[in-house]
């Protein structure tokens, strides 16, 4: 049997176990692995030394560097949100309905866990121990495969995980690491199908699409987000700025960061010269219609490619548009699905925008960097999906779950 | 562009009129494609005949051939289905639920529709008129890709309920029909990512697994059924006696039916000789372990194989059990995930297996035959999934809807 193969078997007999356990105990093996991982600080700091080393001389980006350090506060954090967790309510066992039909059957729709959940990513090592948790949570087993640039700081993370698991009634095999640098152990553990009941991928759209490609389990899709701002004629000009600014400048690197703005022609004029001197002031690369650039002389101009791209960085590219229908045309045409936003005074155009696009989150007069689990209220986020199937937007502990149909009968057969 | 994407993207166009439109306006569409059924009897069952002549000259068995099969009755049974369907609640704009933030954001769940929906499916020609009318209710396009050996049905079918929408406010474009016999069409559908948002095959296991494998689009798995019936020692004997020949006998040819009986060793001995003579008397031929063949001289010896069998047919696979351990692990081994039932007056073992099996519906003195979208009181089904992402167990309307988060604000910023 393949290495992969054998970590998933062991993680799915670990699942069985994990699925039967009580809130308390599975709290109670999130706090031993904090502990744990406080302990256990120096070889975790150690390990990501080492990665960092291989990423300086590899030639990584001071930004990817970045992501990828770890420090005693960053640890900190982490062993903090172990404990957010704990504290969040245990979605599993949940009656969700519950009815009895004529003949007398009771039917109720039980929350239960996924099963072994599997996690392809990127850089980030934090990723490792937030997945871990929330899935201990929702009750599922995880199969990890981090990014080969994080390989000694997740090793490390996942040894001290497990000698924490060690202490408490949470099999140590619900949790489990490919350890290795082969992209054919990826491309292997996207098709154990019976044995990994979902797979998420997080990381650029490369990763996303290579997963989707190559899976033949469940996917969930999440992430990529060309988000736009609609600033209708009907709009408070300064909430729409301030909104703009945030929505575009708060953080650049994020999926619910606006990457386009559209003005209606009639507030264009006398809104969209300051909005526009306002980003760039900001640092923000404007990039026009040929209506912006008639407007603002000296810009660049948007081509094709630029309405279809998630910057994920200080560009923004902006359009006039003659009215809410072109407007929702732009959006069907060129976003995501991820979230979008409509600023107007005007109640009726609100609604209308929000009931016609078709993206996970649409908001009115607010910011699309709302579309967070944390944000939500959800506590938690593993990831925000962008397809339909299954779980819309940020997911949390919940969107971890299946369910299950626990009918009771008296001797009932069917005629 | 090819055929099937261009079928495709005209679904996907429709689908967002469609999305738009009220469920009067939808009723109204389920009725006249009803009449225009009625109406163009004729020339359905002209092409029905044409296929069931292809059909004998390739030599398709009699069961096969009853399949597909169409007349007056089982055309009526259709429209009957169609007119079932307009009269079930829309799930779509249904608010799931209803919250607000801290800062004040008000955030709805609010019930969507899933976009376009691809069906490949084997055989009955009903399957395509049960899956438009499922899809249009539930505010969703669909793109059919049926079996070659019903393709003059299914075309003369199709013609029909767009010739019916014709009259109505529902674009025609909402229902498309891959009308090919080649595979490659299937293939590519499979992987039209971004047009199409999910994929639910129905047929036998091979189809199933060739979606699976091929599709990078989400898909909803269905069907595969090895179903238990766990007799145990403190079960009603008459009882089980009754559930056990429903399950198995009832129907031999559905994914709800027993494939296998489990029984604890105590009451083997005074039950079990009764009960396979009554599964023999019926024709059902009885595959069993060695302590079974040791009670019952002269029955076949069941192969590893045959536990792991989804017989589809009048065979059975009955193994003696030492305890309730021995049951759960023996249906966590071969089991499907499916539909499991245990019999027994003893609560606390009843309750024991039904938190412990994992499968989409479990129950406790009552058939596997229920797991059905009626049995259920869904009013309808498209299909069971085997699968634990998004919907498990039998599918109505609402599992066919996605959701959208609608957040309305009053400026707020992400600080």
């Amino acid at each position: 049997m393949s290495l992969v193969k054998e970590l998933a078997k062991k993680a799915k007999g670990a699942s069985r176990i994990l699925a039967g356990l009580s809130t308390a105990a599975k709290n109670e093996a999130l706090e031993a692995v904090a502990k744990q991982l406080l302990a256990d600080q120096h070889s975790i700091l150690h390990g990501n030394q080492l990665d960092l080393q291989n990423g300086q001389q590899a030639g990584l980006s001071p930004a990817l560097l970045d992501r990828l350090a770890l420090n005693e506060s960053r640890l900190k954090d982490m062993v903090e949100g172990l404990r957010q967790v704990a504290e969040l309510p245990d979605p599993v066992g949940e009656v969700i309905e519950t009815w009895t039909r004529p003949n007398g059957l009771s039917i109720d729709k039980v929350r239960v866990p996924m099963g072994v959940v599997g996690m392809v990513y990127e850089a980030r090592p934090n990723v490792t121990v937030d997945t871990f948790a929330l899935c201990l949570k929702a009750g599922s087993a995880v199969l990890l495969r981090g990014s080969a640039t994080a390989l000694n700081s997740n090793r490390a993370l996942v040894a001290s995980i497990k000698k924490g698991l060690a202490k408490t009634a949470v099999p140590v095999d619900v949790i489990q690491f490919v350890d290795s640098e082969d992209r054919k152990d990826v491309d292997e553990m996207l098709r154990l199908n019976g044995l990994l009941d979902l797979v998420i991928p997080r990381g650029g759209a490369g990763l996303i699409r290579r997963v989707v490609e190559t899976a033949t389990v469940p996917v969930i899709e999440t992430g990529v987000g060309n988000c736009h701002i609609y600033v209708d004629q009907a709009a408070d000009p300064t909430m729409a700025l301030q909104i703009l600014l945030n929505a575009k400048c708060q953080r650049y690197g994020v999926c619910n960061a606006a990457e386009s703005l559209l003005v209606h022609q009639a507030l264009a004029p006398s809104w969209l010269p300051t909005a526009l001197a306002e980003l760039q002031a900001q640092g923000v690369e404007v990039r026009g219609c040929r209506s912006v650039l008639e407007l603002v002389p000296g810009l660049t101009a948007a081509s094709e490619e630029d309405w279809a791209t998630e910057f994920l960085a200080p560009i923004i590219s902006v359009k006039i548009v003659a009215n809410l229908e072109e407007a929702l045309q732009h959006i069907q045409t060129y976003g995501s699905g991820h979230s979008e936003s409509i600023i107007t005074e005007d109640g009726e155009t609100a609604e209308k925008f929000l009931r016609q696009v078709d993206a996970a989150a649409v908001y009115h007069n607010a910011s699309t960097r709302f579309t967070d689990g944390f944000q939500y209220g959800f506590g938690a986020e593993i990831g925000i999906s962008t397809q339909k199937l299954h779980a819309r937007g940020p997911m949390g502990l919940r969107e971890l779950t299946s369910y299950k149909y626990v009918v009771r009968g008296t001797g009932q057969v069917r005629s």
